[in-house]
């Protein structure tokens, strides 16, 4: 392609009046800014390739948070501190799961034990396979059929939704419950399609819980194609598949979340912007959500450096723990409560760097109506989407406690192809996608600081 | 991130009634069709792997227009036939270009010879480099500062514009004019810094022309990562550049354009879908534009398999030659005049593979209106700019006879950091962003072929 826009500044062209005005040339001014200054990218980089995937209780995490105070610092903070968080820790160790159709050789398959779960304890644990494609079906069976078998779940991730996280939402079942389901019935171990919009064999990790009072089985998770070539397997002959590993809960321990603000101008109250410094234990935790990290501290460097002198606080939050306890949200809005500290508004950034679409709004219908009103300033950055009525795992607490809350809505086709994946790396972000995401969240906070 | 958001099917409970639900109920079944069931990803490895890039005049181009035409056939065309085109032959050949700062060793950089570009004939050509920041810089220049000198272009690719298409546009003038530009003041040749987004040394190649009369002397681009390292030299001391390469026009030739299509029920009067089959010689025409061919395709089959009985004659074209002459587009114009086929809308693919945000319109006003009063149709597919007033460069010969035409509105932030370069490769397109984008392309074939 190669034809020249002939209404190369139309964006530029809209109305503009009064107050709005004002707002139009000071977002002009955040979007230049971060899109030629912005230091996202960078520091992702270094986030990714000096420390990668942290997850908590690791020498990593401890490392991305001294990391993340510096950032802090360096970004023009006037306070920098650390939030004490207990968290679990969760290790995967070594893992192997192989599978052996009727009288053949056994063949390794690619695999992730899901998070939080429990493994074998470095013994071979093997039995047949049974395959459900829905809970449904798994209902239907008798602890009889499922006593000693090896579960497999394979429901699979829509394709048909045109948000993914929809798709997510969907399936997001099976990964949680699929132990506890097959343990209930006396099965050895489940097996799960993963939460994976790809045509490839990634497995993907992420959280899994067990119910009360039910034995702790183990739950692995396979790629789209390795349960793709599974079930073809099991229409024809028996499979039997055996699990070796040795992952597991080892206990709590005392880590922190990282805090940084600018004191306000006016008053004392807070806006918050955030996401989560932990990742998962494979890949790098670019997206998911070291994205979220970079792009929270973006905010605050943006303020500083154009001298946008805020009414209200600006504070950054890096949450602990959000991917297996979301300890580090809970204990924020614990703390919140104790010290009666006032909160305006919550924002986090934690659905992947990619190209922004909106800002998800869970508050009350006369705040929504008033952000929607300003969106005609918000449409020449691409974000047109104030749809959403949802925010960020890390603030729920803070919604509960009626503080309005949002996330970032960035574009979601790709989120879920590397989402808790060996491929979610740096080399996935796209550096202005990520960086006008930061655009469009420092304008968001800036209409907030002004307008509330 | 592992929220599970609560409003999963939002979008499913838009206000829908009497027409506008019959429209809903087909846009959610072609959306559902192409994501499970569409054909142009597959299609688009099968282009860019076994054929890879195809200029005009190459071997390659030619298998692609054989291969154009057996998919159009698989696709369920009522009619497939190639339209004649005369187009211009421009080859690469070898090229080399180094550089020596003082007298010091000479070093390689990469670079690539711009399209339509004349070589050095295989002789060394060598000369001292003079930068200019702008044109602005350049017309201050005396020929007498200029000649036996290389002029480096060195103006950036803004990174200030949301919409990267307004920097391509801004700074493409340096690609087109450079050459002319130098001879004009008696240099050797130019050195242009990339239209280019990213950062990184890859060079970016794309059509130039020459001025009428002017000595054909080479034009070169280099990455921008080279660009500032170049810069940087030229600080300090005097920097020696030598070129030698072989490109140029080696004629003209009998080649194709591939057209299929599926006849009208009601009329024969035709909305025209369609890319451009060619790319540059470099990578494997991936964004540009095999994506657009196939989507293109997957129109016409998505009409075909849901049994959308069109009223009016789709039909896909697959244009030859876009990148370097636009000889298909001008042939497909002229052929149209000739016999007289009326044409209802012709819409064109060719931004890239990346998700979908709208529709660019190039029509009157009233027609513009109508269009957007659809626009809550496609707002749950993540279509909402219909403010665009442009559209293909292939179309351009139909809009200016009048006719209605329009382009595919992708994401752009990704576009330039690989367009015409050995990085527009399969790997950088996104299965469900191609296919969300065939999905907006047919949705609109459709709204057009029912209500005009």
């Amino acid at each position: 392609m190669k034809n020249i826009i002939s209404t190369a500044v139309l964006f530029l062209s809209l109305p503009i009046f009064g107050q709005t005005k004002e707002d139009s040339i000071q977002f002009r001014r955040i979007s230049t800014e971060i899109l030629n200054k912005g230091k996202s990218y960078t520091e992702l980089r270094d986030l990714t390739k000096n420390i990668g995937h942290r997850l908590s209780g690791s020498e990593a995490y401890e490392k991305s948070v001294k990391w993340a105070e510096q950032k802090l610092k360096e970004a023009g903070a006037d306070k920098v501190w650390l939030q004490e968080v207990i968290i679990p820790v969760w290790e995967r160790g070594t893992e192997s799961l192989k599978i052996k159709a009727g009288n053949g050789k056994w063949i390794s398959l690619k695999m992730l034990s899901l998070g939080n779960s429990e493994g074998t304890k470095g013994k071979n644990i093997s039995g047949e396979i049974i395959m459900v494609k829905s809970l449904a079906e798994y209902d239907k069976l008798s602890s009889d059929q499922v006593k000693d078998k090896i579960v497999f779940f394979n429901y699979p991730f829509s394709q048909s939704y045109v948000l993914t996280f929809h798709a997510y939402s969907d399936a997001a079942v099976y990964r949680s419950t699929a132990a506890s389901l097959t343990a209930k019935k006396g099965g050895k171990f489940a097996i799960v399609r993963s939460l994976s919009s790809a045509f490839d064999d990634v497995p993907h990790t992420g959280a899994m819980r067990y119910d009360k009072d039910i034995e702790k089985i183990p739950a692995v998770a396979i790629g789209n194609t390795t349960a793709d070539e599974l079930e073809t397997l099991l229409k024809s002959q028996k499979v039997t598949a055996k699990l070796n590993s040795n992952c597991g809960m080892k206990g709590e321990k005392l880590s922190h979340s990282v805090i940084g603000e600018i004191t306000g101008h006016k008053d004392k109250s807070i806006i918050l912007v955030g996401g989560h410094l932990d990742s998962w234990d494979v890949g790098e935790g670019a997206h998911d959500d070291g994205a979220g990290i970079v792009q929270s501290i973006e905010v605050l460097r943006t303020f500083k450096n154009l001298g946008l002198k805020n009414n209200h606080t600006i504070r950054v939050v890096c949450f602990a723990n959000e991917e297996n306890g979301v300890k580090g949200g809970q204990q924020y809005g614990k703390t919140v409560k104790e010290n009666n500290e006032k909160h305006l508004f919550a924002l986090e950034s934690d659905a992947g760097g990619f190209s922004p679409r909106g800002i998800a709004l869970e508050m009350d219908e006369s705040k929504i109506k008033q952000i929607k009103s300003w969106s005609s300033l918000f449409l020449p950055y691409g974000a047109y989407d104030f749809e959403g009525r949802y925010s960020g795992t890390d603030i729920y607490p803070l919604k509960d406690m009626g503080i309005p809350t949002a996330e970032l809505v960035p574009d979601s086709q790709r989120y879920f192809d590397i989402h808790h994946t060996e491929e979610d790396t740096f080399e996935k972000v796209n550096r202005r996608e990520l960086l006008l995401g930061a655009t469009i969240m420092t304008q968001m906070i800036y209409m907030i600081d002004k307008h509330w």
